[in-house]
């Protein structure tokens, strides 16, 4: 720490993303990225003719993005704006939406990131606890009293609230503003995008990191009310106006043009987890029903710290999430088919030779 | 405005960056790009291969780039951070590195973004006069009880602080941290780089947008003290680890890679400008001295916004900036040689013309 800081930062505890490795020959299944590589389409559209172009700045409003996201979900653009990865948007939103008792309601387990914002706006971060099996409890978040948020399907589990259910917030918290992190909402959750007309206290957060196989491009959407998507502009453009690199602008809305290619990858990951859920069941493993691209383990015979370190040994990297109520656990994000099978052997070795067994 | 926006943002105004026609056939010197392409070897570097690994987050720390950015500079890499641009460097600055009393100290006439990340942060601006020639009261910098913020060379102007009144700065401000913008600096100014290992209360920030030829890329680099730097990287750990996108950590360090290119794009750049500014002379204007790679120009026979107008009817757009003591200049980028001489063959022909004269 300098001795410039700011007191108010002095005590900040930071968000610790996952581990990124660059070794080859990792499988890795820890951070929730696509196995796949992006759309050909995104691959031909980032050719140097792309590149040459670079010295000039970006579009601000990356009006070719917003464009194509518009036409994808017959969105009006004017509800619709792009951030640098959806964790930009999530920051923008804590900062500038607070309202006077400054209270932000969240799940107690969810995405980190949330008490990390909490603190940095200086929010106060009300954590309302999950049902036992990792599930929200619906009824806790009607006729609040500050800014809601929830990511749906919520990590690190992946249970999700149906559509109807968050209309129900939505209809019990009219002075409040409703956010839905709907980060993995496509593999198959039901998004609130459909409510986006009918309810002006909501506000939709997705991103291109997840099922648009972007996770390096770093693209983050978010649709709203248009005054709402205005208050976020004004401070994006406060802050950085030119969020969105040329590039990451030209990859996310040749991503949305291929519209067969996304459904063929997210219909994969969708089979390749249910396989996997079934495989591991059957090693006896105990296993959160989720609707994500990952999975939330967890078996008798072996710490959830313990099987991420022998995973590890085998060259497999998953997350292990040292908090109450999940220290038990295993994230295990829904890869190829190969690495899954990879693992659930992998597992198989580890229980055979009593490798770190309770 | 939603009605859920904090009141303290209702009033907050935003920046206004320069226009971003995408017009073919425009004369584009109002953002201070470069016209020139990025190096041949940051095409290279953006080939299929790397747009084929985005479904894999970037590397959070940027290592591949802030190794090459140390090599280049022979600077430690924990005295360096990156940024999605200099401005969010900027942004995070302002936000953490605030004194007691708040205060922030910079140029009237500056980098316009100041004045709005002081609002955005609740600093408390003070805004110290520009000698009448536009340059820098030194004197005025010293012994002050705030943070500091000093463009160098200063925009709309251009004009450059020498490194040793830099270093009087420095000398006379030792509990208050001093922030050197050195966006233009490599078009002919002095760098206070070579100040890093000496003081712990300077904090350098420089930006791949001009000299580099990669504003599209948005690659911002800052330079301090490693405990400075420290407190960055857990604003940033705060805020949006994955700041930058995996091409652009590819496109930085390539084109840090190509010195000759980079000194050969610079060098043609300062040639231009002395050219340039004679021949506008030669027309009668008056132009202060700028080490930038623009130049702030005036004439007795047309105002600033009427000069604005008439080259933009031909097809030139340059900045006009609409504030107390500069509002009969406008700001012009050094361009490629040709885009010069068809400002001033432009300008001829106004003046020709008679078009928009006083």
């Amino acid at each position: 720490m300098s001795r410039f800081l700011s007191d108010k930062y002095q005590m900040l505890k930071a968000y610790t993303p996952g581990e990124q490795p660059r070794e080859a020959g990792l499988i890795k299944l820890n951070t929730n990225e696509s196995p796949f590589p992006p759309s050909p389409k995104v691959i031909e559209a980032i050719d140097s003719s792309a590149s040459a172009g670079l010295n000039r700045y970006s579009d601000p409003d990356a009006a070719w993005l917003v464009k194509a996201i518009s036409r994808y979900y017959n969105i009006s653009e004017n509800r619709i704006i792009v951030g640098n990865g959806s964790d930009e948007l999530l920051a923008f939103s804590f900062m500038i939406f607070q309202n006077q008792n400054r209270k932000i309601y969240f799940p107690d387990i969810t995405y980190g990131f949330y008490k990390v914002y909490a603190e940095v706006f200086g929010a106060d971060a009300r954590r309302l606890r999950l049902n036992d099996h990792l599930t929200i409890d619906i009824e806790g978040y009607f006729n609040l009293d500050g800014t809601i948020v929830l990511a749906n399907p919520n990590p690190p589990a992946g249970t999700a609230v149906s559509c109807a259910n968050v209309e129900n917030i939505l209809k019990t918290n009219k002075n409040n503003l409703v956010i839905i992190d709907e980060a993995y909402v496509n593999f198959g959750a039901e998004s609130g995008l459909q409510l986006i007309e009918k309810y002006d206290n909501l506000l939709v957060i997705q991103t291109f990191s997840k099922d648009r196989n972007l996770a390096g491009a770093r693209i983050g959407m978010a649709f709203g009310h248009e005054e709402i998507i205005k208050d976020l502009h004004k401070i994006r453009y406060s802050f950085n106006p030119y969020n969105l690199n040329r590039l990451s602008i030209l990859a996310g809305a040749a991503s949305v043009s291929d519209k067969g290619y996304y459904e063929m990858c997210t219909e994969k990951i969708k089979a390749v987890r249910e396989k996997f859920v079934s495989d591991m069941e059957n090693l006896g493993f105990f296993i959160i029903p989720s609707l994500a691209n990952f999975v939330l383990v967890r078996h008798d015979k072996i710490s959830g710290y313990d099987y991420y370190i022998a995973l590890k040994e085998k060259n497999i990297l998953v997350r292990y999430i040292n908090e109450k109520r999940i220290g038990d656990y295993v994230r295990i994000t829904i890869g190829s088919e190969e690495d899954m099978e990879a693992l659930t052997e992998a597992t198989k070795e580890i229980f055979d030779r009593g490798e770190g067994l309770r």
